[in-house]
């Protein structure tokens, strides 16, 4: 298996998304390998500050690079030869099975689509986040390709969610739950109350809507928004996460008696702020386009490059494009929003 | 000054309503009295619980209950001397100064608008929340009172949102943020875009949009949603609080040293778990009513009933329904959405 990451992705590129490389070769023992993309000079550079470099790490020249501030739309009509571009490329051509990118998520949505086109039956491609929590993780999606949906959209994020967990989370039968202002099916804006209908009589494991509290409670394994709430939850919940270690951090520092208590600490604290952090749960996969991609932050830390490089591979073993064409091809009458009429 | 309280609202009514009072009595020194609203009966033997009882406590009989479940049209057809109802009766014929109540929160807002009015100049009143945050308190608005928004109603919530601020949280020029998906005005939804040019060109001290992480970072006093969009937010940070809260307490039990180092921490830990405490930022106002009035969770416990009276308190004190219809009618002009046009 070969994974295309874009080297000139991210807040640090390429240094950071090198190091991320490096620690995802040394942890896959194998499994994979990485195709960097990006400028040949710049990653050499990268590379060379890396002691005894691991095995199946290849560079793929490309000339050019996306701004993170750089509109999607010009740079796909501008930069042909932008490392994000080549990514794709390289996996429309079957050179490579995946492809991760830290980069401007805008573009590499964008070009994802354009180059890889659509799965059938999806109308939009749907950006999943994985969110950690004490009952497992919990499929959030979407958060943010799409920031205004209609209620056939919504079931298809709820579909593909549902594939995601199956097939990557190793989850069977995945609950799926609608993100509302209540439990009843009442409940809910306008979007939500349309789709609740479909969803009711559709195959999925609806468990009806679950509020903002549940998205960690395991109340369900895929919670299906549209991507301006999905977003705004995801950036609030990282902040509160990052909150929380920072508030119990201060504390531990507080007083004389705190600081030895940290010390007896210690290795519970690890624990912790691993349990907060979102460097752990990878990038979120771009869902419905054909083929596995992964967009991560750009403020990516080298542990969530690697992680991201390894929930790539574990989407590419589970088939997860395979998967996902055959789940929403096998439930197309409810896709196209015939499910809640009979 | 006098406030009305439901006794009969909150999933533990009477008896956490009534300890709530008590206790607010007590913190208040006298700065207030309280009309205990319900079933004479039954609140009488719930004060019969508590030893040496406060003066400033008086109980105002109302026969009939709105429950948790009831719809509130028909609450409000149907029960028209339910302890809520008589609560904004009392309020509408100046007999207390504000409502606070912990039942039935649609019926509570429904009620609160027929009962009192709306004030000039708004659409449609606005439930505002105070976020606790390391920089100080953010207050969020609107977090579900409308599930569906126009732009207008949108700008009608920032004015709210910071004249609440200014004269009950004591801010000076309250920083003003449209809650969005990015920081750059084209970010968000078509409601957020369309908001936007309306917020730019209004008097407000708008900073542009914010995002979720900045929900509690202090980018801004004032954060405008919609209902919905606050509603979903809302819970989600309240169950990570609390679920911060749990990972800490495990995580002090988990070793032999864990459980020494928790005993050093004892005091510390009061003062963390009392920052995640949601019941120490008292309940939700109700902006845009002619009136004061506070809307608390079901499951408020007396704690939360309490900073919820002295929160209604401040707001009698600060004048808020004046100011409110003050600063409401001074920007008319970009109330009624001319401001975004010149």
């Amino acid at each position: 298996m070969r994974i295309a990451l874009d080297g000139m992705g991210g807040d640090s590129a390429p240094a950071i998304v090198v190091q991320g490389a490096v620690q995802a070769l040394r942890q896959s023992g194998g499994a994979f390998e990485i195709a960097l993309v990006g400028r040949r000079d710049e990653l050499d550079r990268a590379l060379h500050q890396i002691a005894d470099l691991p095995s199946g790490l290849s560079v793929h020249h490309a000339s050019q690079v996306v701004g993170m501030a750089d509109r999607p739309s010009a740079a796909l009509r501008q930069l042909r030869d932008a490392s994000i571009r080549v990514c794709f490329d390289l996996l429309a051509q079957g050179e490579v099975d995946a492809v991760v990118s830290a980069g401007n998520s805008g573009a590499t949505m964008a070009t994802a689509v354009v180059v890889l086109g659509r799965l059938p039956e999806v109308d939009r491609p749907a950006l999943a986040s994985v969110l950690p929590g004490p009952s497992g993780p919990t499929v959030l999606v979407d958060v943010g390709a799409n920031v205004d949906c209609t209620p056939l959209m919504l079931l298809q994020f709820g579909y593909m969610g549902s594939v995601y967990a199956q097939r990557v989370l190793g989850v069977t039968a995945p609950k799926v739950g609608l993100l509302s202002i209540g439990e009843e099916s009442g409940k809910g804006n306008s979007l939500v109350k349309r789709a609740y209908e479909d969803f009711a009589t559709s195959p999925l494991n609806f468990v009806g809507n679950v509020e903002g509290r549940d998205m960690f409670s395991g109340a369900a394994q895929v919670v299906v928004c549209d991507g301006f709430v999905g977003n705004v939850c995801l950036k609030l919940s990282e902040a509160l996460g990052e909150m929380a270690i920072g508030v119990f951090v201060e504390l531990l520092s507080s007083s004389a008696l705190a600081r030895t208590a940290s010390l007896l600490l210690k290795s519970e604290l690890k624990k912790l702020t691993a349990q907060f952090d979102y460097a752990n749960y990878g990038g979120a996969p771009l869902l419905g386009v054909n083929g596995v991609a992964f967009v991560c932050h750009g403020a990516s830390s080298p542990k969530a490059i690697a992680s991201a490089l390894g929930r790539a591979a574990d989407a590419v073993r589970g088939e997860l494009t395979r998967h996902l064409a055959e789940g929403l091809g096998q439930y197309r009458g409810s896709l196209l929003g015939e499910g809640g009429r009979g």
